[in-house]
């Protein structure tokens, strides 16, 4: 090993602890700290912020990057080095562009504008967040000015969380999508309905709480290297494969809710824990890519979680944590966890509806960054487009434009992600069925380890060194398509609707 | 203000976030790092302590320091400043002789040790813990080296803990309660004990949770400035008056036990909710006495928590939550939570024989640091002590030495803190009830906010800005004595227990 690549080894191992103890402020911030204890937090979170930044910026760190990037030195580093060193200059270079005042404010706006969305959401006032949405817009817009010069806007931050994707592809994913499913929706919600009353009991939070735990530790996560919390909107985050934490929220009367965000947040534990650990503490070490990443969030959560094999091994168990279901039969209650409704909130709808409700998102990102939609304007938007494809109008902004926190930190372009995510499991279940045969029979026989250890293989070890495309064409020998979504989708409701 | 000022102020904000955040890495530590993360915590918290360390002992805090303490800046102070540049210029002079190298390889054994005591206590085995108990002892007498030169390494520490405070002076009033509480317990133990069983039935650990959250409510503890944390040893930490965290544990068979521990912690978590304001982010800022504040926390717990009456508004609220005792009536209730008795755990003691476990820990400290007794000699020590001074022995090294976390993060020390909590409490309270008249009519009426208001106007509010001898001559207008924690227990359990 060379001298330089110790040297940006020891550089990267000091800039970690800038961003330990970021990730560590964001976490408490969000599971822990005291209504008062805030701006403390803010306060730190934007010093340690500005360091790292700093650190990330800085001429030493360009010299060795430059110095490891020429021929000599780059062609005597391993694969993963080489990933990492291309990487981190091309980060480099992009944030060498932010002048350091602007990525200063942003960050302490950030957190200003994650608060006031709560506020905001609480009050159901959109009014509370419009300033600070606005403020993220436009320095989301300068911010990518800075970071990819001449490139389009939404096309540049699509590609920051999905690299190489961009809205030529995600229009064609998702026209394919909308043509079969909204018919296929239509017809689901012309056919009778199961009755859902057994599902809206009050049921203790403290039981729901155990339910989470049983089914993280049946899926696979490490209680060794992860942990839980509550927050309104369930996240994951992790400071390493080491320490991988998940978030819940729990509703008295919607068990199911607190259920499918444990087998969601449990999947992108799942794959963080699983990333090779000589990666940890560099820019492989975690996967960034947010549609490879909401794949396997997705395909615990849908895939799995929603297949009525999932549940044989562990319904008895559910049924002793959860008294009010003991008269509910696994016929039922697969009913219930695959009733497609036409409701408000994307986090609570069924998989299929949910499709909708990534498909506004990117249609209304596309209007803030293309068509220059005025804030002001947006709720209305939003609310046009769900009458235009669920058929219903939020009563207040909470159950609509609110919704979501996204928006407020200026995750603008994440949202398609999760629907690229459902797209690409649609491929994988394709792919493990012909290595691994029928996922009903592996999920009937308990065997669902054999499934994470599939995917732990085929995808989780990589982290980030194999871009989104190369995974798909490695694991399915593919182009990315929709139409096995939509195969799944025809075929799974048809026969739970009767259609 | 004149320029140094502004300069100290500004220097103080910046290394507030390097102790901001190692206060944060310590809590979440504690509360909730999975096994495998701790290694990451650790490097943190050693890079970050060294950070502060390193800005504590500037060159350039020094000038500050140096040039406000010069009479033309000094004089113009007013108090609260005067405090502060008195005391950072002392810990200064104090901290700069320490040779950073050897304060960083303290800290990261610190970490080290807790990790080992709590896998030591865990299998019971001494042993794991030895060799950096031995580390801890020769370490801390290093230190007190630099930062109390020429002094006698165990009156440094007492007064690193309690300033002002010396053995000669412990020595007489721990002498003083030896006295007259060793016949005391003998006639306590001999006279005839209540039927516990009650009180060790299974009860519910979520419902024991509810249990703190309304005592915490009840006496005052503020929710929007503090958060609760669940650990193996119950403790209070602060970042600033507007964020106190507590921490207890839920034992199933053990209610009183979190109940207890929940209202000595809340009397912590006050004291720092009330002090000024305007001193946070000083040395001000934080109570640094332990006698004083263990005065409040065991206040709380003994003085207010077992006494009758203040069960008396909340008892049926109690009873709600924890069914089991709908049976026990307030005189049963109150007869156990008075329940005296040999055992071997501290926290777990009663009042009276409390004094007992802190005496046999202050006897152990001066055997280590006077006596130079070597550390595989301790464990027998202890056992020793506990057969004299409560006819038991414990079975095993975890109901023995290894019970307390003090030791293993080097806090010698700290635990006649305790003992004297509980002096200067009878002194409290006998100037409370001049002032206010009596403790049981406040209580049983439901008016604990009074109580509280008055401590926190006699003794909160002023952080460090007053000494512990001066805080009980303001508040008791007397020298510090054990009588009236004698007269107190002497008049209590005389009743109690019909002697």
């Amino acid at each position: 090993m060379s001298q330089l690549s110790e040297e940006l080894k020891e550089y990267l191992k000091e800039t970690n602890q800038y961003e330990h103890v970021v990730t560590l402020l964001y976490w408490d911030m969000k599971t822990g700290t005291p209504k008062l204890g805030q701006a403390g937090h803010i306060d730190a979170v934007t010093y340690f912020s500005a360091k790292e930044f700093a650190r990330n910026t800085s001429e030493k760190l360009g010299e060795l990057l430059e110095g490891l990037s020429a021929p000599a030195e780059y062609d005597a580093l391993d694969d993963t080095w080489k990933f990492i060193v291309r990487r981190m200059k091309r980060d480099f270079d992009r944030n060498r562009r932010i002048p350091p005042e602007v990525y200063e404010a942003y960050v302490r706006e950030q957190a200003e504008s994650g608060r006031a969305w709560e506020e905001a959401k609480n009050a159901s006032d959109f009014s509370i967040f419009a300033p600070h949405l606005k403020k993220m817009i436009e320095r989301t817009k300068e911010i990518t000015g800075y970071t990819d010069p001449g490139r389009e806007v939404y096309d540049a931050l699509l590609n920051q969380y999905e690299e190489g994707m961009d809205s030529a592809t995600i229009d064609r994913l998702f026209n394919d999508l909308k043509k079969d499913l909204v018919p296929l929706i239509q017809k689901i919600l012309a056919a009778p309905q199961p009755d859902d009353a057994a599902f809206h009991q009050s049921f203790d939070l403290d039981a729901q709480r155990k339910v989470q735990r049983m089914l993280l530790d049946y899926i696979g996560f490490r209680r060794d290297a992860g942990t839980v919390g509550e927050t309104e909107h369930p996240f994951t985050l992790n400071f390493c494969s080491k320490d991988v934490r998940v978030t819940n929220h729990f509703h008295e009367r919607e068990p199911l809710s607190a259920i499918f965000s444990a087998i969601h947040e449990g999947g992108h534990a799942i794959f963080e824990q699983n990333i090779n650990p000589e990666y940890d503490g560099t820019v492989a070490g975690s996967c960034t890519y947010m549609g490879v990443h909401e794949s396997q969030s997705r395909f615990y959560e849908n895939i799995l979680g929603r297949n009525k094999n999932f549940w044989i091994p562990v319904y008895d168990k559910l049924k002793t944590l959860l008294p009010q279901l003991q008269k509910v039969s696994p016929d039922e209650f697969y009913r219930e966890i695959n009733h497609v409704r036409n409701s408000m909130i994307r986090t609570e709808a069924d998989e299929v509806t949910y499709c909708m409700h990534i498909i506004l998102r990117y249609e209304m990102e596309k209007a803030i960054f293309r068509d220059g939609i005025t804030v002001e304007d947006l709720p209305a938007l939003w609310n046009q487009k769900m009458q235009e494809y669920l058929q219903i109008t939020p009563a207040s902004d909470a159950e609509g434009i609110l919704q979501d926190m996204h928006w407020s930190d200026g995750s603008f372009g994440y949202f398609p992600s999760y629907l690229l995510g459902s797209i690409y499991d649609g491929m994988f279940l394709e792919a493990l069925e012909e290595e691994l045969g029928s996922i009903d029979s592996l999920l009937a026989d308990g065997r669902i380890g054999e499934i994470t250890k599939w995917l732990n293989e085929k995808i989780h070890q990589y982290g980030s060194t194999r871009l989104p495309a190369e995974v798909i064409r490695n694991v399915c020998r593919k182009e990315v398509s929709a139409k096995p979504l939509i195969r799944y989708f025809t075929e799974k409701y048809t026969a739970v609707y009767g259609l």
